[in-house]
């Protein structure tokens, strides 16, 4: 019987350093700016809202920050995390192709968030913040806040898309246990919440709207902060201990990728497995080929124009320039609650830009379809939202059996999809919607695009 | 800050050998008897139930029996699973004491159970079994034989109890993701089910009804057979990986246990763990103090009565001579599916009667409260069941702090709660019930008894 095949790592290999894409880049990314004064912002501009430490990150140039140890030691809880290449997946496709997957769903709450979440709760604990404010989408995030902050003795309020608060009630009793407050978003807590409620009581919410919110409240005290759980790119930085990792672990198995794929909804978990890799390349490496998957529903890489935006609804947090389709577009309700955001890492955008890495949009039903023969195979259900990676890795795996090369896939498998069952549900029993991408309603948010020189 | 500490073993140390307690117990446990004849069992008896290979485990006195190599391949996708020191909860307990936890959540069904359904599949695939009945509880067992079965090319068909089918729709979604079958038990499938139901529509069912109910289906042919995911002396056998590899990594804490606890229900948790630990007592080793904790509503060690009574409602399957409420109890409907069994593993009945084990019964509220507080220390979120070990770990470790006593204390998590969140919003809701002892069922069913000598 040919068996999938798990490269460990030992514990005292797990990587001191996160990555710094930055110093290695081509050319900088535009900064992202003010959002009332529309210029390059200044770490001072950011203080309301983040900690100075990891605000000093996302401009950092140097390109090894050290992990600190009370991070690396709650790290170790579920790290290193293992890599597997799927031989059972790769027979059943009978693909000459080699497929690995770095499984990120043995952490506590299941995904890779985690990787950030316990970082930026340190650093806002050294600076003495009392309470962080977030949104979530899908719940990962927010749990896994709710997870860090518990450790860290700092309080948890989440503001939570309407839609996935009420398709995915499981994630909001997670956060509960580890002690967190839940608020559906749009709420009544906040101004902007209670105006868009009033507009239309029937809001479904969006990360968005979820970031406005959560921000009104951040910088309304100096001892509370707010919170990101992808986008930025100190979030995305964090999120490279995976990436470090597989680096060895693929040493291990005497390999390196030819490909790369990964979900991308705000980008940190495909970032967090491609930078340390792609940094490898730009410092003269091998080229890898970068595919980046996204829903049909909301495709920012795809169907988005390359352009300055806001990373929120309400218009308070900083500009970024990346793939949008527009802050006041509210994308369908899918089950990929975590992928339904409007924007894009500016990083990411950055390489798409430079022609360093391609995207694909994925229809729901293909994307479980993909995720039900992966799970067969390696027993593990992968969540909405890795389904689009699972997706495209299968794709890629097909294309090497039509063209007879034995290529080397590497994905990144960012949760399981335990909390998301009723999704496999709604599956199996054909009750998935079909993926609808708004034209019309992109087109009026693009429309609304601030003017930025 | 004070960490949790995990102690992991290479994959290259994983265990070779399950550990047989068999030829280390004082006395035989009784052996079971046959149903219809009411005498002592031969392996040509079982052989329409299970394939001869698991059979011959079922009566050898060989100490260590080797794992078959395609069984420890697969083994290796989770396994060796981690020992936590649980740091974080001694000091939020305040306790002197020590308390490490065997966590069996990591595998891809997320409990222990795999341990057993990959080494049942992979013994009847050897002879040539084509499909597999089995029972299932709360749906662990059922969803890892789905597994198993699926990487081993078996048909697998579950009997699941009903009211767990109702509580818990998302494990039968799983199993189906596997691509086995999900019937609820009584089901309209058998003759035993349609008559159940013709006496009572609204029979919620119990495993002693689903065993007969997969049993019936099972001797129909000669190359389907019955599975079983506790209670029997393989199966407790199977889950020893775990056991064999705690030892290894208490010697690399340096450490050892004073105390062992796991839930029971038919046994098979806590008898993975302990065994291997036991074994060595029973060779001259140090003595621990084991403590075997179950539900206040279905407590076969604390008030049931040691006798020869029938494995499964029916009278189809074996009897055994065990700690039972009589097969003909239903227990009440309570969270914890997988320890709403009438009887018990004859072996952890015989080592009770020894005195070399002792139980503790514990209701659903106290359980759920002690492991909201061990969530929030430790980022797990128990299973129902296993909310009845960490109950019983922290008691022992207040105890210890009571006596000013550094007793080290070892646990099986034996499972994540991802499935059962809706236990934990009844939780938190104040909405699970008061847990009932049915003294006047139980002394029917007892009344019921088999006549043996």
């Amino acid at each position: 019987m040919t068996d999938t095949i798990k490269y460990i790592l030992e514990e005292n290999k797990l990587p001191k350093t996160w990555y710094n894409i930055n110093p290695d880049l081509p050319s900088p990314p535009p900064p992202p700016l003010h959002p009332g004064r529309l210029d390059p912002l200044g770490p001072d501009d950011l203080a309301p809202l983040f900690p100075m430490g990891l605000i000093m990150q996302e401009v950092s140039m140097e390109r090894e920050i050290e992990i600190p140890e009370p991070v690396r030691e709650i790290y170790k809880q579920w790290r290193p995390s293992p890599l597997y290449r799927a031989r059972r997946l790769e027979k059943f496709l009978d693909t000459p192709a080699k497929i690995y997957y770095k499984y990120e769903g043995v952490s506590p709450t299941g995904s890779h968030k985690p990787n950030t979440a316990v970082a930026q709760a340190f650093y806002n604990k050294e600076e003495g913040v009392k309470k962080i404010y977030t949104e979530t989408g899908a719940g990962q995030w927010g749990s896994s806040l709710a997870f860090a902050g518990q450790i860290f003795g700092i309080d948890i309020e989440v503001f939570m898309v309407r839609v996935s608060f009420d398709q995915k009630p499981y994630r909001k009793i997670m956060m509960e246990s580890f002690g967190a407050k839940c608020n559906p978003s749009p709420s009544e807590i906040t101004n902007y919440g209670k105006k868009l409620l009033s507009e239309d009581p029937s809001n479904t919410g969006s990360l968005g709207i979820a970031i406005s919110e959560a921000v009104e409240m951040a910088v309304q005290r100096e001892d509370t902060k707010y919170a990101l759980g992808s986008v930025l790119g100190h979030v995305l930085m964090h999120q490279t201990i995976n990436g470090n990792e597989a680096i060895l672990q693929m040493e291990q198995a005497d390999d390196y990728p030819d490909i790369i794929v990964g979900c991308t909804g705000g980008g940190s978990n495909l970032s967090g497995l491609l930078f340390p890799f792609m940094g490898q390349q730009l410092r003269g490496g091998k080229k890898i080929e970068v595919i980046a998957c996204e829903p049909l529903s909301c495709p920012s890489f795809t169907k988005g124009k390359y352009a300055y935006d806001f990373g929120d609804t309400g218009h308070v947090a900083p500009l970024l320039k990346m793939h949008t389709l527009g802050s006041t577009f509210i994308p369908p309700a899918t089950h990929s609650g975590g992928l339904r955001y409007h924007g894009m890492s500016y990083h990411l955008s950055h390489l798409l830009e430079l022609g360093l890495i391609r995207a694909k949009a994925y229809g729901q039903k293909e994307c479980f379809a993909a995720s039900v023969d992966f799970a067969k195979q390696e027993g593990i259900l992968p969540a909405p939202e890795a389904t689009h990676a699972v997706k495209g890795a299968i794709d890629a795996a097909i294309e090497c059996k039509k063209n007879g090369e034995s290529k080397t896939i590497l994905f990144n498998l960012s949760g399981h999809g335990h909390f998301d069952m009723t999704a496999y549900s709604d599956y199996f029993d054909n009750k998935l919607g079909e993926d609808i991408f708004e034209e019309e309603n992109v087109n009026k948010a693009l429309a609304d695009l601030p003017n930025v020189a």
